[in-house]
């Protein structure tokens, strides 16, 4: 094991940098634009005054997200989703995933009639781009809630706690902590956590790429994300001043 | 704990009835029904001669699957996907996982430079469906293999292990296998375990419906999980004969 | 002549064997599994409290039908029409066809306000799928009426009489009834009769597959179809237990 | 019966004005602007030198056709299809019918490995569209052919007979040749008969709208047909000059 | 300069023949087939009582247009947009171009709640389809208010001033109207000029081809444009007897 | 006019605070960032080694883009493209017009067969989106070739000479230039102004929103949109380090 080193130099159970920049564009509600390393999400929080068909006149708000990856965010230009005509089958995977996080975070009662809309836009990818992009969007949703707080509309806090995400995954036979582009396409085993600042599970996604994983591994896995959790979620709080 | 009892009258950790009827149609190479209680799955797979242009003259196969609901296997009517114009987030979430399931059991070298597609159509929904999917379509990719091997196609056995899949959850407080739509439908933690026969595992997606769930939860549902597998895998053994 | 015969050893005006299973699925108000020999399709009808915009307030109700192949109902397999993303010429010409043939024998003031829609999915093809959905179709429509009269939904009888539906074609030069895969692949004329238990005519579509047909072979093929018919109906009556 | 009369005052077995109009347009290697009275279809035959994939390299060539209506050509402005991003289920059955005519009067070996597409477009409706269609598209590609054997890129006749098609139905209890839009609208039976000039039947397609139509009507229809594709052979033969 | 000539021996500053005639077809309010020489285009205005969602409510109407081309209208067939699934940049472009300009000459409070539909279809292309459907799009447009006016559905004139187009170019080096497909496909500049009755400019499209514009050839196409306009104003007004 | 004033206070020749920050992402070949005061768009350029197949075998390169706004780029949200299914007519419309502007600055042989795809994502919109994206588009493009001539791939000087573009208007009456949300929201007169390097018009598109434009006040217009466009190059040299 003495030979091992991950591409970046990290240490196994050490995070990429991290950084939350609120307030990146002017129109929407929350607006965050957060990195881990050279994986960079736009994440806008948009509040309108209508829910979707099935929630309507039931006095509960909701919280959804969409997903976008800009064509030359990757490695290889990708064709644009708009132009092909439909949204892939991995995108609508992630969107649905970011928009369960956050609704777990959000007591809807509390929230009116209203939707909040995450949007998650890659600008550049280097993995982790999902849970980057949950981590952002729950900065986007604290600031769009600050909004309606100011102007009045609602009055009992819908925020029930944080959420952040990372990935974890074994690499090279060693389990590693916010896999970066390189680690990604060569570990053998990926996995997406997703919790609240409580330390419970909000979402558990673990694929075995290559061979399949042991309990004792997964074990490892997830204490190596609960660490990168907790850590995402002071950043969390210290980029909203709390 | 004396007053907990699933709808189903079940123990905790006990399977619903599982029923595997191989050669359901005539024209698949492989032609599963499985049935897990109410549930019940028709798999097919087939066999063509050709793979995805990414993989053409690298001398390896390819395994995938495709997913759908009849309208009325549920109980209220759906919308037909085909009538809609386009397959739903969970339908190509469900046959994306499917897909990554199956291609982890199989050398794909062995299979040379032809398809394998799993169709899983729902005949009738009652919880689980995924699961039964998975766990049926293995026992048709093992058909369709047997005919290439007839056939004299294949040489080398390209079926690396078993493969199969349950769901565990937390209902009322309690960790149970195998939920059905009774219990799906209400339960606070829902997760889909695929494993192998050799205990490993392949896919771990678990979501927090309604509060999020402790590591030692997790520990509980993942043992459920084991031991439904474990049955599964005896089940598929003696519908193949083996 | 002497040496004429069908693939299937049948008589020239000898149907196939013909099994109509009710209740083969548990959500539908209907739900009719028909095989005409190899060919099977389940047949659901699914009752829901609403029209179409063009029938709404005007108190009649309307009957539709959706028709699908399962991708390996057939010999190789067909593309997935929910992946392709539209539905194509053939299963809307058929579908079209099954609705207006159910709704001839619906009076559609004494349903009232409500659809009812019959899904027709094949699940095994060897010919004559379209006209085995329409007789199982039927069936299937009785017994989703006979929910809504037992609940007291309905009080005035909507169903105005019988209907069922038969291939004919000339096969070798010679007239011949239901024509399976290896006949319908291979014949001059093809013709789809749908008839009514008074002997009226509903539907007749008729083409040409190699040379033109004759009045005389017209009339020679309606014959067919009268007699065929006949003893679908039977075989409906007997089914419902009338 | 005294008292019977069409809307247009013409004699039960009577045709409307028909009128052939060649090389309406000039780009078109066959231009056809057909009239069934108000009916007005522009038919254009355009050849290509190449054929669809399942018959590349066979020596033989294809004909297909394509239907739309002008969103005006109708009393109330339909959607147009190219905005709805989809043809309807009653075009693509049109366009079926029309392609399937035409390829039963052509030798399609003697026409080599190119294409020939029928568009037919209705400028004005006033019932009787694919029999319009079909009866001008026939006229449309024997010019196409003409250029063909002009530039000798074919040497054998390729056409093996006319074609041509007209609607029947009982309208106020009278058998009727040539329904009008009042009449279509209001009829019980309407029948769509495509023949060759041999008085051999292409297709046959017949629909009880109101009540269900007995063998001595359908017989009656039939002879109306027969009678009127007569004379339309007759005028399309002398539109042709021949 | 004395060696220059156009294709059709044109002087640079001649439209070419200008016909327009109205009532073409039957069933819209205006309906004008307009042809700039071999440039054919059916223009119908198709009145709704009805206007788009951001207008309801507000006591004003809406005047928009589609375009298209009949798939032989051009030297090669285009494919049909229909079938297509889509319409492409360009027709969205022109019927854009189209609705703007018509919407320029119309007071649409006076209009009253309802739209105005200008269908503008190219059955035959030779340069110049979208000045020609602008121009004869004006003309179904006068017809179909003259309708609403005669019905007394309006009784304030809602026509502020006459609009027409035509197109402007650099040929060989020359400034030339009303360009047809010989020069439109050979030509340095192209300029599309909507002007009303009094001189104004409602749209001034103009693209460099080959090298780019200057400010002088600019300046020649404008006086050129104003000069053709005004030819084809008076053609309208001749067209409509005023 | 003493009391004029422009929403910005800005003079009316006055450009908004113009940045452009290069390699603002690192996988593009070449990523540039341009802001027009709050207007910010991506611009990045993708060479890829193959060409569309109009174009294949003839040695010659193509230059082609795509344009995007983020949902929540504007002051409401809109939606996203690649859900709805399909591009708006504003958005193909203006991204022909970034490729056909480009496509006018570059010697297409000297780039040889491939093809550089400008994607031009707008993070956040106040006006002028089009024309700072055709602004910084240029210099992505230039950046790209400059990659491609390192590497050696093209020898030739391939950029023609500089592109840029910029929005023109009427306002309050007053030709303005580089129209902000405020102002293009309100304007009478709307121009985009597309020219080169050496005072050549590449595109110009006006459009009267309100009354029609006189020629003088086209000349004021044009006159504002030389001097622009030349500021703007001046920039584009300065941030090339020219």
């Amino acid at each position: 094991m003495t030979s091992f080193s991950r591409p970046s130099g990290r240490a196994p159970d050490q995070l990429r940098d991290v950084r939350i920049e609120r307030q990146f564009t002017k129109h929407a509600e929350g607006s965050v634009l957060i990195s881990f390393g050279d994986t960079r999400v736009l994440c806008t929080a948009s509040v309108e005054n209508r829910v979707p068909g099935f929630l309507r006149g039931k006095g509960e708000g909701w919280v959804t997200a969409e997903y976008g990856m800009l064509p030359r965010s990757t490695h290889e230009r990708m064709g644009r989703e708009a132009a092909s005509g439909k949204q892939g089958g991995r995108t609508l995977e992630i969107q649905r995933l970011i928009g369960r996080s956050l609704r777990a975070c959000v007591d809807r009662k509390a929230l009116g009639e209203r939707t909040i809309t995450l949007d998650c836009d890659v600008l550049q990818a280097d993995g982790g781009t999902r849970t980057a992009a949950i981590t952002g969007a729950y900065v986007a949703l604290c600031d769009a809630i600050s909004v309606l707080k100011k102007r009045g509309d609602i009055t009992r806090e819908p925020v029930l706690g944080a959420i952040a995400a990372i990935s974890v995954g074994i690499f090279q036979g060693v389990p590693v902590l916010d896999l970066d582009y390189a680690e990604d396409s060569n570990c053998d085993t990926d996995m997406n956590v997703v919790m609240n600042d409580g330390g419970g599970f909000i979402e558990v996604q673990g694929t075995a790429e290559g061979h399949a994983f042991r309990r004792s591994e997964m074990d490892a896995l997830l204490a190596l994300a609960e660490k990168g959790v907790g850590e995402l979620v002071q950043m969390q709080r210290a980029a909203l001043g709390l």
